[in-house]
Protein backbone atom coordinates (compact mmCIF):
# COMPACT_ATOMS: atom_id res chain seq x y z
CA UNK A 1 0.00 0.00 0.00
CA UNK A 2 1.35 3.49 -0.77
CA UNK A 3 0.24 7.02 0.50
CA UNK A 4 1.85 6.17 3.67
CA UNK A 5 -0.48 8.63 6.31
CA UNK A 6 0.99 10.46 8.96
CA UNK A 7 -0.24 10.09 12.03
CA UNK A 8 2.53 10.26 14.04
CA UNK A 9 0.95 12.27 17.12
CA UNK A 10 3.33 14.83 19.21
CA UNK A 11 3.46 14.28 22.71
CA UNK A 12 1.12 16.02 25.08
CA UNK A 13 -1.16 16.56 22.34
CA UNK A 14 -4.88 15.50 22.44
CA UNK A 15 -5.84 12.20 21.51
CA UNK A 16 -7.53 11.93 18.12
CA UNK A 17 -10.12 9.82 18.32
CA UNK A 18 -11.23 7.88 14.67
CA UNK A 19 -14.36 8.50 13.49
CA UNK A 20 -16.23 7.37 10.46
CA UNK A 21 -15.88 8.97 7.29
CA UNK A 22 -19.28 11.13 6.97
CA UNK A 23 -21.07 14.18 5.13
CA UNK A 24 -23.57 16.63 5.80
CA UNK A 25 -26.73 16.25 4.38
CA UNK A 26 -29.71 19.61 3.78
CA UNK A 27 -31.64 18.73 7.08
CA UNK A 28 -29.01 19.37 9.57
CA UNK A 29 -28.10 15.00 9.84
CA UNK A 30 -25.10 12.86 8.59
CA UNK A 31 -24.89 10.29 5.43
CA UNK A 32 -22.44 7.71 6.18
CA UNK A 33 -21.96 5.78 3.30
CA UNK A 34 -20.05 2.32 3.90
CA UNK A 35 -17.71 1.72 1.21
CA UNK A 36 -14.84 -0.54 2.28
CA UNK A 37 -14.76 -3.76 3.74
CA UNK A 38 -14.67 -3.62 7.77
CA UNK A 39 -14.34 -5.75 10.89
CA UNK A 40 -17.48 -5.72 13.05
CA UNK A 41 -15.38 -5.19 16.09
CA UNK A 42 -13.68 -2.73 14.49
CA UNK A 43 -16.71 -0.74 13.44
CA UNK A 44 -18.71 -1.21 16.74
CA UNK A 45 -16.43 1.41 18.48
CA UNK A 46 -16.18 3.67 15.23
CA UNK A 47 -20.11 4.54 15.40
CA UNK A 48 -20.51 4.80 19.41
CA UNK A 49 -17.76 7.42 18.74
CA UNK A 50 -19.00 8.75 15.98
CA UNK A 51 -22.44 9.34 17.34
CA UNK A 52 -21.39 10.68 20.58
CA UNK A 53 -19.26 13.25 18.13
CA UNK A 54 -22.50 14.21 16.20
CA UNK A 55 -24.27 15.04 19.38
CA UNK A 56 -21.68 17.24 20.37
CA UNK A 57 -22.01 19.09 16.65
CA UNK A 58 -26.34 18.68 17.70
CA UNK A 59 -26.64 16.87 14.04
CA UNK A 60 -30.40 15.50 13.56
CA UNK A 61 -30.57 12.45 11.78
CA UNK A 62 -27.97 10.06 10.77
CA UNK A 63 -28.41 8.08 7.41
CA UNK A 64 -25.72 4.51 7.32
CA UNK A 65 -26.11 2.70 3.75
CA UNK A 66 -24.55 -0.33 4.05
CA UNK A 67 -24.09 -2.28 0.67
CA UNK A 68 -25.24 -5.79 0.85
CA UNK A 69 -21.37 -7.16 1.12
CA UNK A 70 -20.81 -5.52 4.65
CA UNK A 71 -24.19 -6.79 6.07
CA UNK A 72 -21.82 -8.07 8.58
CA UNK A 73 -22.07 -4.69 10.32
CA UNK A 74 -25.74 -4.32 10.48
CA UNK A 75 -26.26 -6.16 13.83
CA UNK A 76 -23.90 -3.51 15.83
CA UNK A 77 -25.72 -0.75 14.36
CA UNK A 78 -28.61 -2.39 15.24
CA UNK A 79 -27.18 -2.87 18.39
CA UNK A 80 -26.01 1.13 18.96
CA UNK A 81 -30.10 1.95 18.19
CA UNK A 82 -30.16 2.26 14.37
CA UNK A 83 -33.69 0.94 12.93
CA UNK A 84 -34.11 0.12 9.35
CA UNK A 85 -34.76 2.66 6.75
CA UNK A 86 -35.64 1.12 3.46
CA UNK A 87 -33.60 -1.50 1.16
CA UNK A 88 -33.01 -1.83 -2.25
CA UNK A 89 -31.65 -5.68 -3.79
CA UNK A 90 -28.09 -4.61 -3.01
CA UNK A 91 -28.06 -1.81 0.04
CA UNK A 92 -29.89 -1.52 3.60
CA UNK A 93 -30.05 2.39 4.64
CA UNK A 94 -30.58 2.42 8.68
CA UNK A 95 -31.01 5.40 10.63
CA UNK A 96 -30.82 7.02 13.69
CA UNK A 97 -32.50 10.22 15.24
CA UNK A 98 -30.04 11.85 17.54
CA UNK A 99 -32.51 14.59 19.02
CA UNK A 100 -34.71 14.48 22.04
CA UNK A 101 -37.44 15.64 19.92
CA UNK A 102 -39.90 14.00 17.41
CA UNK A 103 -38.57 12.20 14.59
CA UNK A 104 -39.34 14.22 11.06
CA UNK A 105 -37.46 11.60 8.89
CA UNK A 106 -38.95 11.09 5.81
CA UNK A 107 -40.96 8.11 5.71
CA UNK A 108 -40.41 5.19 3.34
CA UNK A 109 -41.84 4.91 -0.30
CA UNK A 110 -45.52 3.49 0.24
CA UNK A 111 -46.70 3.01 -3.13
CA UNK A 112 -46.69 0.46 -6.10
CA UNK A 113 -47.63 1.60 -9.16
CA UNK A 114 -49.35 0.08 -11.58
CA UNK A 115 -51.44 0.77 -15.00
CA UNK A 116 -54.05 -0.83 -17.18
CA UNK A 117 -54.47 0.06 -20.97
CA UNK A 118 -57.46 0.60 -22.61
CA UNK A 119 -56.60 -0.50 -26.28
CA UNK A 120 -59.46 0.54 -29.09
CA UNK A 121 -59.52 -0.21 -33.12
CA UNK A 122 -61.51 1.74 -35.19
CA UNK A 123 -63.94 -0.95 -35.18
CA UNK A 124 -64.67 -0.63 -31.59
CA UNK A 125 -62.72 -3.89 -30.72
CA UNK A 126 -60.88 -4.05 -27.29
CA UNK A 127 -57.23 -5.26 -27.36
CA UNK A 128 -57.47 -8.30 -24.16
CA UNK A 129 -55.11 -11.01 -22.86
CA UNK A 130 -55.17 -13.73 -20.67
CA UNK A 131 -52.51 -14.25 -18.24
CA UNK A 132 -50.43 -17.07 -17.08
CA UNK A 133 -50.22 -16.28 -13.67
CA UNK A 134 -52.11 -14.58 -10.94
CA UNK A 135 -55.68 -14.93 -10.05
CA UNK A 136 -57.28 -14.52 -13.12
CA UNK A 137 -54.96 -18.15 -13.85
CA UNK A 138 -57.04 -20.67 -15.91
CA UNK A 139 -60.11 -18.71 -15.56
CA UNK A 140 -60.64 -17.17 -18.97
CA UNK A 141 -60.92 -14.00 -18.06
CA UNK A 142 -60.25 -11.76 -21.27
CA UNK A 143 -58.76 -8.52 -19.49
CA UNK A 144 -57.00 -5.47 -20.64
CA UNK A 145 -53.21 -5.57 -20.22
CA UNK A 146 -51.69 -4.82 -17.37
CA UNK A 147 -48.50 -4.31 -15.76
CA UNK A 148 -46.21 -2.58 -12.65
CA UNK A 149 -45.02 1.10 -13.66
CA UNK A 150 -41.11 0.78 -12.88
CA UNK A 151 -39.07 3.18 -10.18
CA UNK A 152 -38.27 6.11 -12.42
CA UNK A 153 -40.70 5.69 -15.39
CA UNK A 154 -43.55 7.54 -16.66
CA UNK A 155 -46.62 6.47 -16.45
CA UNK A 156 -47.28 7.03 -20.08
CA UNK A 157 -44.06 5.30 -20.87
CA UNK A 158 -45.09 2.29 -18.98
CA UNK A 159 -48.27 2.13 -20.53
CA UNK A 160 -46.79 2.05 -23.91
CA UNK A 161 -44.46 -0.37 -22.69
CA UNK A 162 -46.83 -3.16 -20.94
CA UNK A 163 -48.93 -2.97 -24.28
CA UNK A 164 -45.86 -3.41 -26.77
CA UNK A 165 -44.62 -6.26 -23.97
CA UNK A 166 -47.81 -8.30 -23.66
CA UNK A 167 -49.28 -8.41 -27.23
CA UNK A 168 -46.72 -6.87 -29.87
CA UNK A 169 -48.89 -3.54 -30.74
CA UNK A 170 -48.03 0.20 -30.97
CA UNK A 171 -49.64 2.54 -29.51
CA UNK A 172 -49.86 6.06 -28.32
CA UNK A 173 -51.11 7.23 -24.97
CA UNK A 174 -53.89 9.18 -24.85
CA UNK A 175 -55.39 9.98 -21.09
CA UNK A 176 -55.34 8.75 -18.00
CA UNK A 177 -58.98 7.87 -17.87
CA UNK A 178 -59.40 7.12 -13.55
CA UNK A 179 -57.36 5.57 -11.06
CA UNK A 180 -57.79 3.70 -8.01
CA UNK A 181 -55.90 3.74 -4.82
CA UNK A 182 -55.99 0.67 -2.46
CA UNK A 183 -54.34 -0.56 0.67
CA UNK A 184 -52.87 -3.40 1.96
CA UNK A 185 -52.36 -5.01 -1.69
CA UNK A 186 -48.61 -6.14 -0.95
CA UNK A 187 -47.00 -6.74 2.41
CA UNK A 188 -48.22 -3.58 4.10
CA UNK A 189 -47.70 -1.58 0.83
CA UNK A 190 -50.16 0.77 -1.01
CA UNK A 191 -51.22 0.61 -4.65
CA UNK A 192 -51.84 3.42 -7.23
CA UNK A 193 -53.39 1.92 -10.53
CA UNK A 194 -54.21 3.65 -13.44
CA UNK A 195 -56.40 3.38 -16.26
CA UNK A 196 -55.05 4.06 -19.12
CA UNK A 197 -56.18 4.73 -22.88
CA UNK A 198 -54.30 4.53 -25.62
CA UNK A 199 -54.80 4.51 -29.42
CA UNK A 200 -53.39 1.82 -31.08
CA UNK A 201 -50.52 2.34 -34.07
CA UNK A 202 -50.02 -1.13 -35.46
CA UNK A 203 -52.93 -4.21 -35.56
CA UNK A 204 -51.36 -7.53 -35.70
CA UNK A 205 -50.86 -9.23 -32.19
CA UNK A 206 -47.53 -10.95 -31.55
CA UNK A 207 -48.16 -12.36 -27.90
CA UNK A 208 -45.47 -12.33 -25.41
CA UNK A 209 -44.98 -16.16 -24.08
CA UNK A 210 -43.94 -16.44 -20.84
CA UNK A 211 -46.81 -14.23 -19.24
CA UNK A 212 -49.08 -14.32 -21.77
CA UNK A 213 -51.71 -17.66 -22.53
CA UNK A 214 -53.54 -15.77 -25.16
CA UNK A 215 -54.11 -12.13 -26.92
CA UNK A 216 -57.08 -11.18 -28.88
CA UNK A 217 -58.95 -7.77 -30.36
CA UNK A 218 -62.97 -8.36 -28.84
CA UNK A 219 -65.58 -6.32 -29.23
CA UNK A 220 -66.23 -3.55 -26.55
CA UNK A 221 -69.65 -5.32 -26.28
CA UNK A 222 -68.47 -8.91 -25.73
CA UNK A 223 -65.58 -7.71 -23.07
CA UNK A 224 -67.90 -5.88 -21.16
CA UNK A 225 -70.80 -8.59 -21.06
CA UNK A 226 -68.26 -11.02 -19.16
CA UNK A 227 -69.74 -12.01 -16.02
CA UNK A 228 -66.15 -11.07 -14.31
CA UNK A 229 -66.77 -7.57 -15.89
CA UNK A 230 -70.16 -6.90 -14.80
CA UNK A 231 -70.08 -8.90 -11.30
CA UNK A 232 -67.06 -7.07 -9.78
CA UNK A 233 -67.84 -3.54 -8.71
CA UNK A 234 -64.44 -2.03 -9.96
CA UNK A 235 -64.20 -3.67 -13.33
CA UNK A 236 -67.81 -2.89 -14.11
CA UNK A 237 -67.31 1.05 -13.24
CA UNK A 238 -64.25 1.14 -15.45
CA UNK A 239 -65.96 -0.98 -18.19
CA UNK A 240 -68.53 2.14 -18.01
CA UNK A 241 -65.88 4.74 -18.11
CA UNK A 242 -64.02 2.93 -20.81
CA UNK A 243 -67.59 2.89 -23.01
CA UNK A 244 -68.22 6.23 -22.47
CA UNK A 245 -64.70 7.52 -23.57
CA UNK A 246 -65.04 5.62 -26.39
CA UNK A 247 -68.14 7.71 -27.07
CA UNK A 248 -66.77 10.52 -27.23
CA UNK A 249 -68.44 11.49 -24.19
CA UNK A 250 -65.75 11.65 -21.50
CA UNK A 251 -62.74 13.34 -20.81
CA UNK A 252 -59.62 12.24 -18.58
CA UNK A 253 -55.96 13.49 -17.63
CA UNK A 254 -53.67 14.26 -20.28
CA UNK A 255 -49.82 14.73 -19.63
CA UNK A 256 -48.24 17.59 -20.29
CA UNK A 257 -44.33 17.29 -20.13
CA UNK A 258 -42.58 20.25 -18.07
CA UNK A 259 -39.14 21.03 -17.35
CA UNK A 260 -38.20 22.75 -13.79
CA UNK A 261 -35.29 25.71 -14.36
CA UNK A 262 -33.16 22.82 -13.25
CA UNK A 263 -33.62 20.90 -16.27
CA UNK A 264 -35.88 17.67 -14.18
CA UNK A 265 -38.42 16.22 -16.14
CA UNK A 266 -41.89 15.49 -14.78
CA UNK A 267 -45.61 15.14 -16.28
CA UNK A 268 -48.12 16.74 -14.88
CA UNK A 269 -51.67 14.88 -16.12
CA UNK A 270 -54.88 17.06 -15.75
CA UNK A 271 -58.66 17.76 -17.87
CA UNK A 272 -56.83 19.27 -20.93
CA UNK A 273 -59.60 19.86 -22.86
CA UNK A 274 -61.58 22.03 -20.11
CA UNK A 275 -58.25 24.30 -19.67
CA UNK A 276 -58.39 25.42 -23.35
CA UNK A 277 -61.26 27.05 -22.35
CA UNK A 278 -58.94 29.28 -20.39
CA UNK A 279 -57.09 30.00 -23.17
CA UNK A 280 -54.29 28.01 -21.85
CA UNK A 281 -54.33 25.40 -25.01
CA UNK A 282 -51.01 27.10 -26.48
CA UNK A 283 -49.19 25.43 -23.59
CA UNK A 284 -50.61 21.91 -23.63
CA UNK A 285 -48.85 19.43 -26.01
CA UNK B 1 -31.70 -37.41 -16.98
CA UNK B 2 -34.49 -40.25 -16.56
CA UNK B 3 -37.15 -39.21 -13.85
CA UNK B 4 -36.52 -41.60 -10.45
CA UNK B 5 -35.16 -40.24 -8.28
CA UNK B 6 -32.84 -42.63 -5.80
CA UNK B 7 -31.35 -41.40 -2.48
CA UNK B 8 -28.81 -43.44 -1.13
CA UNK B 9 -29.70 -44.08 2.59
CA UNK B 10 -28.11 -46.65 4.81
CA UNK B 11 -30.88 -49.69 5.54
CA UNK B 12 -33.41 -49.07 8.43
CA UNK B 13 -32.58 -45.24 8.99
CA UNK B 14 -34.21 -42.39 7.45
CA UNK B 15 -32.37 -39.24 8.20
CA UNK B 16 -34.34 -36.49 9.64
CA UNK B 17 -33.02 -33.65 8.61
CA UNK B 18 -33.89 -30.30 10.11
CA UNK B 19 -35.66 -27.57 8.36
CA UNK B 20 -36.66 -23.89 8.66
CA UNK B 21 -40.67 -23.75 9.29
CA UNK B 22 -42.11 -22.01 6.13
CA UNK B 23 -45.38 -21.37 5.03
CA UNK B 24 -46.28 -21.81 0.64
CA UNK B 25 -47.16 -18.48 -1.20
CA UNK B 26 -50.07 -18.51 -3.49
CA UNK B 27 -47.22 -18.23 -6.08
CA UNK B 28 -44.92 -21.53 -6.11
CA UNK B 29 -43.16 -20.05 -3.70
CA UNK B 30 -42.13 -20.21 0.30
CA UNK B 31 -42.05 -17.97 3.29
CA UNK B 32 -40.18 -17.84 6.28
CA UNK B 33 -40.66 -15.99 9.26
CA UNK B 34 -37.81 -15.93 11.82
CA UNK B 35 -40.25 -15.01 15.29
CA UNK B 36 -37.84 -16.82 17.78
CA UNK B 37 -34.35 -15.73 18.44
CA UNK B 38 -31.53 -17.84 17.41
CA UNK B 39 -27.76 -18.24 17.17
CA UNK B 40 -26.45 -17.68 13.36
CA UNK B 41 -24.57 -21.49 13.81
CA UNK B 42 -27.70 -22.43 14.01
CA UNK B 43 -29.31 -20.84 11.44
CA UNK B 44 -27.55 -21.12 8.60
CA UNK B 45 -26.99 -24.78 8.10
CA UNK B 46 -30.65 -24.96 8.79
CA UNK B 47 -31.39 -22.36 6.21
CA UNK B 48 -28.77 -24.31 3.55
CA UNK B 49 -30.65 -27.56 4.31
CA UNK B 50 -34.02 -25.43 3.96
CA UNK B 51 -33.01 -24.69 0.84
CA UNK B 52 -31.87 -27.49 -1.02
CA UNK B 53 -35.01 -29.43 0.28
CA UNK B 54 -37.25 -26.60 -1.37
CA UNK B 55 -35.31 -26.71 -4.55
CA UNK B 56 -35.85 -30.11 -4.40
CA UNK B 57 -39.99 -29.58 -4.16
CA UNK B 58 -39.43 -27.21 -7.01
CA UNK B 59 -40.25 -24.32 -5.06
CA UNK B 60 -39.71 -20.77 -6.58
CA UNK B 61 -39.17 -17.84 -4.70
CA UNK B 62 -38.35 -17.83 -1.05
CA UNK B 63 -39.40 -15.10 1.28
CA UNK B 64 -37.30 -14.24 4.40
CA UNK B 65 -38.62 -12.14 7.12
CA UNK B 66 -36.08 -11.10 9.53
CA UNK B 67 -37.13 -9.14 12.36
CA UNK B 68 -34.54 -6.43 13.91
CA UNK B 69 -33.93 -8.13 16.54
CA UNK B 70 -32.60 -11.19 14.66
CA UNK B 71 -30.26 -8.90 12.88
CA UNK B 72 -27.74 -11.32 13.24
CA UNK B 73 -29.16 -13.64 11.54
CA UNK B 74 -28.93 -11.77 7.98
CA UNK B 75 -24.88 -12.08 7.13
CA UNK B 76 -26.04 -15.82 7.15
CA UNK B 77 -28.53 -15.04 4.79
CA UNK B 78 -26.60 -12.90 1.74
CA UNK B 79 -23.89 -15.58 2.37
CA UNK B 80 -26.44 -18.07 0.85
CA UNK B 81 -27.22 -15.80 -1.38
CA UNK B 82 -30.19 -13.64 -0.38
CA UNK B 83 -30.90 -10.53 -1.32
CA UNK B 84 -32.18 -7.70 0.15
CA UNK B 85 -36.34 -7.02 -0.67
CA UNK B 86 -37.65 -4.12 1.37
CA UNK B 87 -37.74 -2.85 5.10
CA UNK B 88 -39.64 -1.44 7.17
CA UNK B 89 -38.60 0.17 10.83
CA UNK B 90 -38.81 -3.01 12.32
CA UNK B 91 -37.70 -6.10 9.87
CA UNK B 92 -36.05 -6.80 6.86
CA UNK B 93 -37.27 -8.74 3.99
CA UNK B 94 -34.79 -10.96 2.01
CA UNK B 95 -35.51 -12.97 -1.02
CA UNK B 96 -34.07 -16.08 -2.65
CA UNK B 97 -34.66 -17.30 -6.32
CA UNK B 98 -34.52 -21.01 -6.85
CA UNK B 99 -35.19 -21.77 -10.32
CA UNK B 100 -32.92 -21.17 -13.52
CA UNK B 101 -35.77 -19.13 -15.14
CA UNK B 102 -35.73 -15.34 -14.66
CA UNK B 103 -37.04 -13.86 -11.25
CA UNK B 104 -39.97 -13.01 -11.15
CA UNK B 105 -40.65 -11.79 -7.85
CA UNK B 106 -42.64 -8.57 -7.59
CA UNK B 107 -40.60 -5.01 -7.10
CA UNK B 108 -40.45 -3.27 -4.25
CA UNK B 109 -42.47 -0.12 -3.14
CA UNK B 110 -41.43 2.74 -5.71
CA UNK B 111 -43.39 5.67 -5.39
CA UNK B 112 -43.99 8.20 -2.31
CA UNK B 113 -47.51 10.19 -2.83
CA UNK B 114 -48.09 13.26 -1.45
CA UNK B 115 -50.71 16.35 -2.11
CA UNK B 116 -51.37 19.96 -2.34
CA UNK B 117 -54.67 21.09 -0.75
CA UNK B 118 -56.44 24.01 -2.68
CA UNK B 119 -58.88 25.24 -0.54
CA UNK B 120 -61.40 28.02 -1.19
CA UNK B 121 -63.75 30.17 0.83
CA UNK B 122 -67.12 31.89 -0.56
CA UNK B 123 -64.80 34.88 -0.93
CA UNK B 124 -62.30 33.82 -3.55
CA UNK B 125 -59.79 33.87 -0.81
CA UNK B 126 -57.43 30.65 -0.53
CA UNK B 127 -55.67 28.82 2.34
CA UNK B 128 -52.12 29.07 2.15
CA UNK B 129 -48.80 28.98 4.60
CA UNK B 130 -45.72 29.58 5.04
CA UNK B 131 -43.21 26.32 6.11
CA UNK B 132 -40.59 26.48 8.86
CA UNK B 133 -38.67 24.32 6.84
CA UNK B 134 -37.81 23.23 3.55
CA UNK B 135 -37.42 24.64 0.06
CA UNK B 136 -39.49 27.61 0.82
CA UNK B 137 -38.31 28.02 4.29
CA UNK B 138 -37.33 32.25 4.54
CA UNK B 139 -38.93 32.91 1.23
CA UNK B 140 -41.96 34.90 1.91
CA UNK B 141 -44.07 32.05 -0.53
CA UNK B 142 -47.45 31.71 0.26
CA UNK B 143 -48.53 27.84 -0.68
CA UNK B 144 -51.12 25.37 -0.54
CA UNK B 145 -50.68 23.07 2.54
CA UNK B 146 -49.10 19.83 1.30
CA UNK B 147 -48.16 16.37 2.64
CA UNK B 148 -46.93 13.09 2.69
CA UNK B 149 -49.77 10.35 2.23
CA UNK B 150 -49.47 7.92 4.31
CA UNK B 151 -48.91 4.12 3.90
CA UNK B 152 -52.69 2.92 4.09
CA UNK B 153 -53.82 6.05 3.57
CA UNK B 154 -56.80 7.36 1.07
CA UNK B 155 -55.25 10.02 -1.00
CA UNK B 156 -58.76 12.26 0.20
CA UNK B 157 -58.77 11.78 3.44
CA UNK B 158 -54.92 12.57 3.71
CA UNK B 159 -55.69 15.37 2.08
CA UNK B 160 -58.20 16.53 4.80
CA UNK B 161 -56.25 15.25 7.27
CA UNK B 162 -53.18 17.89 6.10
CA UNK B 163 -55.10 20.82 5.73
CA UNK B 164 -56.45 20.21 9.81
CA UNK B 165 -53.17 19.71 11.02
CA UNK B 166 -51.37 22.91 9.58
CA UNK B 167 -54.24 25.36 9.66
CA UNK B 168 -56.92 23.57 11.92
CA UNK B 169 -59.50 24.46 8.98
CA UNK B 170 -62.20 21.49 8.69
CA UNK B 171 -62.79 20.66 4.93
CA UNK B 172 -64.97 18.47 2.72
CA UNK B 173 -62.72 16.46 -0.05
CA UNK B 174 -64.31 17.83 -4.05
CA UNK B 175 -61.68 16.39 -6.40
CA UNK B 176 -58.65 15.76 -7.67
CA UNK B 177 -57.72 18.48 -10.05
CA UNK B 178 -54.64 17.04 -11.42
CA UNK B 179 -51.78 15.13 -10.56
CA UNK B 180 -47.74 14.98 -11.53
CA UNK B 181 -45.49 12.31 -11.17
CA UNK B 182 -41.93 12.90 -10.98
CA UNK B 183 -38.45 10.90 -10.05
CA UNK B 184 -35.27 10.45 -8.25
CA UNK B 185 -36.80 12.90 -5.93
CA UNK B 186 -35.89 10.78 -2.76
CA UNK B 187 -32.87 8.37 -2.86
CA UNK B 188 -33.86 6.35 -6.32
CA UNK B 189 -37.72 6.20 -5.53
CA UNK B 190 -40.51 8.12 -7.75
CA UNK B 191 -43.15 10.81 -6.55
CA UNK B 192 -47.19 11.37 -7.10
CA UNK B 193 -48.08 14.59 -6.26
CA UNK B 194 -51.66 15.12 -5.94
CA UNK B 195 -53.50 18.43 -6.27
CA UNK B 196 -56.98 18.02 -4.34
CA UNK B 197 -59.59 20.64 -3.92
CA UNK B 198 -61.50 21.11 -0.81
CA UNK B 199 -64.26 22.67 0.08
CA UNK B 200 -63.93 24.75 3.87
CA UNK B 201 -65.90 23.94 6.54
CA UNK B 202 -64.71 26.16 9.18
CA UNK B 203 -63.01 29.80 8.21
CA UNK B 204 -61.03 30.15 11.88
CA UNK B 205 -57.18 29.21 11.32
CA UNK B 206 -55.37 28.07 13.55
CA UNK B 207 -51.90 27.35 12.77
CA UNK B 208 -49.49 24.48 13.83
CA UNK B 209 -46.29 25.88 15.10
CA UNK B 210 -43.93 22.95 14.47
CA UNK B 211 -43.84 23.24 10.55
CA UNK B 212 -45.73 26.56 9.77
CA UNK B 213 -44.40 29.82 9.79
CA UNK B 214 -47.40 31.82 9.13
CA UNK B 215 -50.62 30.88 7.16
CA UNK B 216 -53.67 33.35 5.97
CA UNK B 217 -56.60 32.97 3.48
CA UNK B 218 -55.31 35.35 0.33
CA UNK B 219 -56.89 36.56 -2.47
CA UNK B 220 -56.64 33.80 -5.42
CA UNK B 221 -55.36 36.60 -7.37
CA UNK B 222 -52.42 38.03 -4.81
CA UNK B 223 -51.11 34.30 -4.54
CA UNK B 224 -51.18 33.35 -8.41
CA UNK B 225 -49.41 36.83 -8.52
CA UNK B 226 -46.65 35.81 -6.63
CA UNK B 227 -43.08 35.78 -8.63
CA UNK B 228 -42.34 32.14 -7.53
CA UNK B 229 -46.16 31.31 -8.86
CA UNK B 230 -45.41 32.77 -11.92
CA UNK B 231 -42.07 31.92 -12.98
CA UNK B 232 -42.22 27.91 -12.15
CA UNK B 233 -44.49 26.55 -14.83
CA UNK B 234 -45.27 23.72 -12.95
CA UNK B 235 -46.91 26.17 -10.64
CA UNK B 236 -48.82 28.21 -12.86
CA UNK B 237 -49.94 25.76 -14.67
CA UNK B 238 -51.49 24.24 -11.68
CA UNK B 239 -52.51 28.28 -10.63
CA UNK B 240 -54.67 28.10 -14.09
CA UNK B 241 -56.23 24.52 -13.23
CA UNK B 242 -57.41 25.66 -10.10
CA UNK B 243 -58.52 29.19 -11.42
CA UNK B 244 -60.37 27.22 -14.04
CA UNK B 245 -62.14 25.49 -10.66
CA UNK B 246 -62.66 28.12 -9.18
CA UNK B 247 -64.99 29.85 -11.51
CA UNK B 248 -66.49 26.40 -12.64
CA UNK B 249 -64.88 26.02 -16.03
CA UNK B 250 -63.14 22.47 -14.64
CA UNK B 251 -63.51 18.98 -14.15
CA UNK B 252 -61.08 16.92 -11.93
CA UNK B 253 -61.73 13.29 -10.96
CA UNK B 254 -63.67 12.82 -7.89
CA UNK B 255 -63.57 9.71 -5.44
CA UNK B 256 -65.96 6.97 -5.76
CA UNK B 257 -65.54 4.55 -2.94
CA UNK B 258 -65.84 1.11 -3.88
CA UNK B 259 -65.75 -2.35 -1.86
CA UNK B 260 -64.76 -5.91 -3.22
CA UNK B 261 -66.49 -9.01 -2.43
CA UNK B 262 -63.82 -9.82 0.02
CA UNK B 263 -64.99 -6.94 2.14
CA UNK B 264 -61.91 -4.63 0.72
CA UNK B 265 -62.42 -0.63 0.58
CA UNK B 266 -60.93 1.36 -2.58
CA UNK B 267 -61.13 4.40 -4.07
CA UNK B 268 -61.84 4.86 -8.08
CA UNK B 269 -60.86 8.73 -8.75
CA UNK B 270 -62.84 9.52 -12.01
CA UNK B 271 -64.77 12.15 -14.22
CA UNK B 272 -68.34 11.85 -12.67
CA UNK B 273 -69.63 14.69 -14.50
CA UNK B 274 -68.78 12.98 -17.71
CA UNK B 275 -70.04 9.78 -16.51
CA UNK B 276 -73.13 10.80 -15.66
CA UNK B 277 -73.82 11.33 -18.70
CA UNK B 278 -74.13 7.60 -19.63
CA UNK B 279 -76.59 7.13 -16.27
CA UNK B 280 -73.97 5.75 -13.57
CA UNK B 281 -75.04 9.01 -11.64
CA UNK B 282 -77.14 6.69 -9.11
CA UNK B 283 -73.89 4.83 -8.21
CA UNK B 284 -71.86 7.50 -7.14
CA UNK B 285 -71.42 9.23 -3.36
Amino acid sequence: MSGAKQLAMPENTIEQVELLTSVNDAHGGVIVNIEQPMDSGVFAPLLKASISEWRNQEKKGVWLKLPIEHANLIESAVKEGFRYHHAEPNYLMLVYWIPETADTLPANASHRVGIGAFVMNSTREVLVVQEKNGRFKGTGVWKFPTGVVDEGEDICAAAIREVKEETGIETEFVEVLAFRQSHKSYFSKSDLFFVCMLQPRSFDIQKQNLEIEAAQWMSVEDYIAQPFVQKQELFSSVAKICLAKSNKDYVGFSPYCSTTSSGKRSFLYFNNQDLKHIGASDKQQ
